[in-house]
Parts: structure tokens; C-alpha cells; sequence
């Protein structure tokens, strides 16, 4: 045998880089972060449900024992219901999702709004509830040092989901507010479509409101129901590499989030898809 | 045997509505007048295809024979393409569609614009190659009595089917042609979600640019290809009797087309189908 000629060494791992824990739901908390640390990746975003189930002051000391920053925690919201019971349930689960957030030590609490009550056609009130309920919850988000971050949802998820659809909605919404309390994602998936969205961008920028920004392509034919098709950067129709150029032109210096949902991409090994969108999102990033 | 009590008289089919060929696709085009005749129901939107299946010119006759109105014909567009050949051979097929909604009476050539080429991230640069498209075409039809109605389809569209994903967005493609040329289709299921789509219609109605509007309500979950699952009218979250005021309320006084597409509905009897979907359109429209 000759010896092997090694393979060319992968990009480095930005800095800024962080993994949504759902895009390998496949992998327990204890090996995500022990790969993680393996691959230089030194950022995690994490889901409420897998924290639960670790626990959330164990979920902190594994993450924080590693070395890794915790970049946001989804997420809160489902703020449109119309009855006052449901209402009270919704805002102390979302003070729940705020101490959560707390305890991981990130700043970072993603809002996806709701969707309408059953039976409701009313897309305008519901996203006036969701108004309501961040004035709400900002000052005692603030007091935690979380900031709420809403996120605008692609509109295929209006009805059922999210009625807060662009990001000029969301960020209406956060204007009554200090940005160090209520601020947008950016999720490409959800806005790489909005020909407002650049705009929107900027402004939410110069305002100091993108709380988040993360990373997923637009892939065809969908799946039924939607949610899980996302696709795997650089497979699909959005331009990444320009939407990264955005946010830094626009002086956004935060984390950048990769977070797919993708039935076939949780059916295969959840190292390898770590270490896969990791080498993707650092050619996006270098 | 008792006599027995007759059915309440259902409401009677407003002059204004048209039936989308679509709707019913189940119905052979002989099939589909008869039971608008029987009904009352006084248009119908065709497709190019059952259209060039029973022949132009015998469609037209079979229509217009049984006192019909042909509201709009489906359709032109896929526009996109960057290939010489491929954008000669786009335009060839929108002229021929011109001439079959000329030969069938209709004014009105709804155009769906086309997704991305394959490969292609370049949704502004798709946009741009539509208006050029635009501008070759509305001479032609303007010659023929024919206008072309631009579609903005939803945005979970906006890859592989239509890179014009608001009414915003064809509206600007539409200004530099004469409202007599080029104007908009308004469908429900289409911009529904879009807060900012009432001031575009108001502004499309008062540049005499509503060209088409048909209704149809979104349901969820959404099928896989999320092409064939468009709700019954009051079925879904589409506050219909709404969208149906405003489009009175800005002057609009043409025809409305319920067009639905949804493999269930398909599934079923036709004439049926027909029969309920016109009961629910009376009520809505009057």
C-alpha cells in the first residue's frame, strides 16, 4: 500500500456558527454537544421539549461544562387564543419558556405567534392578541435578560400556525417595544421568497432588532403538511450566500443558525448530518 | 304517503358567477355547460387543455350555443426561462393561448408567471424576464381583445411554479402597460394571508386593472405538493364574504370564479360537486 493522500482539510468552523438542535433531533443532547465539541462547532440552539426532558439546569451545566454558548432557545409564543383561560395558560407557559431561557443562558427566546382559533377567519385580531401578549411578557422577559424574538413564518403556515407571516409584521409588532426587549428572526426559509424583506431587514438592523438568524434552503416538491422539508443549504432555491451578505451589511454581528426540519435528513446519521451542515454552513460563512 | 314538504328554494345564482373548469375537471367540457344550464349558472373559466381536447372552435360553440359566458381562459405564462430558445418557444405558446381565448370570447388570459429556471437563486432576475415577456405579448393581445392577467400565486409557489408571489409584485409588472393590456387576477387562496394585499386591490381597482378574481379557501393540512388542496368555499380560514366586499368596495364589478383544486373533490360526482359549490358561491355573493 501507498500511503493515502490526506483529504483536503474542511473549511474552518466559524465562530458565529451555531446548530439548531431540531436540525439532528436525532442525536440525544449529551452527543450533540459531545460532537459539537468534536467538529469545533461552538454554538447550539436548543428546543424546549429535548431540554425538558434532560432537564434544563443539567441541559446549562452539559452545554456550558463543553464550552458552548447556548444561541437562542425555541420557542415560545402560540399567543393567539381568544378565551381568557387559554390566554392565562399561554402567557405563564411562555414566562416558563423565559426562565428556560434564563437558566440556559441565552438572551435569546424565539416566538412563533400561533396560529387562528378554531373557527376563527380573523387573521387581524389574532396578530392584535399577539401585540397584547408581548407587552405582556416583555418586561418580565426583560428582567431575565431574554429577549423575545418574533419570528415571521413562511405564509403557507398562516392559517394553522403562525399568523405572523413577513417580517415587516413582525417587526410592527416589536415596535412598541425597547429592541432589548422584543425583536424578529430572520430564518430564510420563511422570507427568502418576500421581495420586502431586504428592506425589512435593514431596517430591523439599523433599529438593532434581528435577534436571530437562521439558516435553511427552499426545497421542491413540499411534503404533506409542510413543516418537515426543509432543505439542506446550498440544495434548494435560495440564495444563502446573498442572505448572509445581507444581515452583515446590515451590521448584524450574531449568531448564524442552521435549522432544518427534514424527515429524510432525521432518518440518517445524526453525527454525519452535523458534521455535513457544518462543513456547508462554513463555506456559506468564510 | 303524506305530500311531502318541499326543500327550501336554495338562493338564486348571482349573474356574476362563473364556474372555473377546474373546479370540476371531472365534468367533460358537453357535461360541465349542461349542468350550468340546468343550474343557472351563467360563466365558465376554461383551460387550455380540455379546451384543445374538445377543440377551440367547438368549445366556443358549445358555449356560447347554450347562452354561456367564457370568464377567463387558463392559462398563459411560464415566462422565465433564460434560454433563447426556450423563451421563443414560451412566448409561441402565450400567443397561441391569446388566439384560443380570442377564438372562445373571452377577454381575459389569466398568466401564471413561471418558477425558477432550473439551478437558478435569481428570483428578481425571473421577475425582470416576466415584464420582458409582458411587454412582447400585450401588443398581441391588445390586438385581439384580450387582456392579460398576471396571478400572483401564494409564496410556498414562488420556486417552482410562479415567482410572482404578491399583488404588490404584479402590480409593478403591470404599470407599464395600459390597464386595457395587462392587469391582475385577485384569488382568495392566493394572497389571503397578505396584509398588504386590500390596499393593493384597491389601487388595482382604481386603475381599472381587476382583471379576474376568483375565490377558493385554504384548509390544512396542506396535501404533499401542496398543489391540489385548496378548500370548498367556508370549508377553510379565508374570510370570503370579506374579500368578496372589498372587491365591491373598490369598484370591481366583473365576473367571480370559484376555482378549486383538491383531489378529494375530484373524487367525487361532479355534477354534484357543481351544484354544491354554486349554492355556497350564491350565498356568499349575495
Amino acid at each position: 500500500m501507498t500511503a493515502a493522500t490526506p483529504p483536503p482539510a474542511p473549511a474552518p468552523v466559524p465562530a458565529r456558527f451555531s446548530i439548531n438542535q431540531m436540525t439532528v433531533r436525532q442525536l440525544p443532547l449529551p452527543e450533540l454537544v459531545r460532537e459539537c465539541v468534536r467538529l469545533g462547532v461552538r454554538g447550539v440552539g436548543l428546543w424546549r421539549e429535548p431540554v425538558a426532558q434532560y432537564g434544563p439546569a443539567a441541559s446549562a451545566k452539559l452545554v456550558r461544562d463543553a464550552g458552548l454558548e447556548v444561541t437562542s432557545l425555541c420557542r415560545g409564543g402560540f399567543l393567539t387564543a381568544v378565551e381568557p383561560a387559554a390566554r392565562a395558560a399561554a402567557l405563564a407557559d411562555n414566562r416558563a419558556a423565559i426562565d428556560e431561557a434564563a437558566t440556559l443562558g441565552t438572551d435569546t427566546l424565539v416566538l412563533v405567534s400561533g396560529g387562528l382559533p378554531p373557527g376563527s377567519k380573523d387573521l387581524a385580531g389574532a396578530r392584535a392578541r399577539v401585540g397584547e401578549a408581548l407587552a405582556a411578557l416583555g418586561p418580565y422577559a426583560a428582567e431575565r435578560g431574554v429577549r423575545l424574538a418574533i419570528e415571521p413564518l413562511h405564509p403557507m403556515f398562516a392559517a394553522d400556525r403562525c399568523v405572523v407571516s413577513t417580517l415587516d409584521q413582525a417587526l410592527a409588532l416589536a415596535a412598541p417595544f425597547p429592541p432589548s426587549q422584543v425583536g424578529v428572526v430572520v430564518d430564510t426559509y420563511h422570507v427568502w421568497w418576500d421581495d420586502t424583506a431586504p428592506a425589512a431587514v435593514a431596517r430591523a438592523g439599523a433599529a438593532g432588532r434581528i435577534h436571530a438568524f437562521q439558516l435553511a434552503d427552499w426545497v421542491t416538491p413540499l411534503p404533506a403538511g409542510v413543516l418537515n422539508g426543509r432543505g439542506q443549504l446550498g440544495d434548494g432555491a435560495v440564495d444563502l450566500r446573498w442572505w448572509v451578505s445581507l444581515l452583515d451589511s446590515v451590521g448584524y454581528r450574531g449568531p448564524v443558525e442552521a435549522e432544518l426540519f427534514n424527515e429524510e435528513l432525521w432518518a440518517g446519521d445524526g453525527a454525519a448530518l452535523l458534521s455535513d451542515t457544518t462543513s456547508r454552513a462554513a463555506l456559506l460563512l468564510s
